[in-house]
C-alpha cells in the first residue's frame, strides 16, 4: 500500500446536504474546492443506495478535474461503484480489515478514533489516516463518544505517526489551535456546508492550514 | 454466469427482526429452515453496517450446513464481506449492471420488478430471478408501487423466462393460487417471521410449493 500523502487531506470537507440551506451539493462543494478544499468526503447517511451512488458519481465528476480525491463514508459498495479514491470508516461501519480486503490497493482508508484504545489499535490495522472525532462537541454528529479536546488531540499525536484529520466543531476561530495541537488536516462540515460563502470560508481555512504546516516544516 | 436453479428459491424467507416478537433472528430462521425454507434473504434496512455484517455472518454460519443460500438485500459490500450466495436489488438500490461488475460470477442477483417496464427491461439485464413485488398489498413493505395481483403475476409469467419469486402478502391461505398464477417460488416475511411456530409454518408452505411444482412438471 502506497503511503498516503497527508497534503491531500489538508482541508477536508465532509458533506451534509441538510446544512446547505437549499443549495445543491454541487454548488457548495464546487465553491469550496475553488476556495482550497483538498479532499471531499460524501457522508449522507439518510440516502438510499441509488441516490447515494448518483451523488457520488456527481462529486467524482466534479472533483476529478481538480485532482481532489473523493472519499466515501461507510459504503464500500458505493466507493467501488463510483471509483472513489478513499473510504472513511467509523466504529460502527465495516471493520477495517474487512474493508481492506474488498478495496483495490490504491484506495485509501481513514478510520475514526473515539478513544485511546482505538488509536493504539490503529497501529496494527491497514489504515492510512485517523479521523480524530470529535475534537469539540458538535450538533452535526451525535453518535460519537466524548470529545477529545485539544489535550486529547495532542495525546493522540504522541501515540501515532499516521496523518491526523481533526473533525468536530472546527471553524476559522479555533483552527489554529487545532493545528498547533497536532492535526495534519482540518475536516469541517458546517463551517463550509452552512457557510453563506463556501468559497471564501474555504480560502480562509485553507490559508490557516497552509500557514500552520509551513511553520511546522 | 451459471443459470440459477430455481429449486433453491422454492420457499424464500425474507427476514424482518421487528416481526420476530422478541425472538432472535437465529431462532426464527433456524426453525424455518428446519421446516423447509430453501433460501434466506437478510433485509434489515435499519441496521448500521457493522451490525448488518454481524447478522449476515451469523446467518451464513447457520445456513451453510443446510446448503441454504444466503441473499443480502441491497448491500453489495455486506454480500462480499460475508460471502453471500446472492444479492437482491430493489429499484432504489444499485443498478443491476453496477452490482454485477462488483460481484463474483457465482453470486446470483435477484431484482424486484414493480412494473411491466421493469419486467421487459430485465431481459437485457444480468439478473437471475425476478422478485414480483408486491403481489398483494402488505404492511411489511410500504415503499413499493401498486400490487400486481394474480392477474399481474400471470402477465409477468408470459413476459419472461426468468424464475419468478412472488412476494407481498403471501400466506398458506393464498399460496396455491399464487403458484398457479405462475410463481416459481414463494417469498414470505411475516408468514414466517411473525409465525408463532415458524417451523410448522415453513413445513406447511413448503409442502404447498412442492405440490404445485410437482403438478406443473
Amino acid at each position: 500500500m502506497a503511503r498516503l500523502n497527508p497534503d491531500v487531506l489538508r482541508l477536508y470537507l465532509v458533506t451534509d446536504q441538510s446544512l446547505a440551506a437549499g443549495r445543491s451539493l454541487a454548488d457548495v462543494v464546487g465553491a469550496a474546492v475553488q476556495g482550497g478544499v483538498s479532499c471531499v468526503q460524501l457522508r449522507e447517511k439518510h440516502l438510499g443506495t441509488r441516490e447515494f451512488l448518483a451523488q457520488a458519481l456527481m462529486l467524482k465528476a466534479l472533483l476529478a478535474p481538480h485532482r481532489v480525491p473523493l472519499v466515501i463514508n461507510d459504503r464500500i459498495d458505493i466507493a467501488l461503484a463510483c471509483g472513489a479514491e478513499g473510504v472513511h470508516l467509523g466504529q460502527s461501519d465495516l471493520p477495517v480489515d474487512e474493508a481492506r480486503k474488498l478495496l483495490p490497493m490504491e484506495v485509501f482508508i481513514g478510520w475514526s478514533v473515539e478513544s485511546m484504545d482505538d488509536v493504539l489499535q490503529s497501529a496494527v490495522l491497514p489504515v492510512d489516516y485517523l479521523g480524530v472525532s470529535p475534537i469539540f462537541s458538535t450538533s452535526t454528529k451525535t453518535d460519537t463518544k466524548e470529545s477529545w479536546g485539544l489535550e486529547g488531540l495532542t495525546l493522540v499525536r504522541t501515540a501515532t505517526h499516521l496523518p491526523l484529520v481533526a473533525i468536530g466543531g472546527i471553524h476559522a476561530g479555533n483552527a489554529r489551535e487545532v493545528l498547533r495541537a497536532g492535526a495534519d488536516s482540518l475536516a469541517v462540515v458546517s463551517a463550509l456546508c452552512a457557510a453563506s460563502d463556501p468559497h471564501a470560508a474555504a480560502m480562509g481555512l485553507r490559508s490557516l492550514c497552509d500557514e500552520a504546516l509551513k511553520a511546522r516544516r
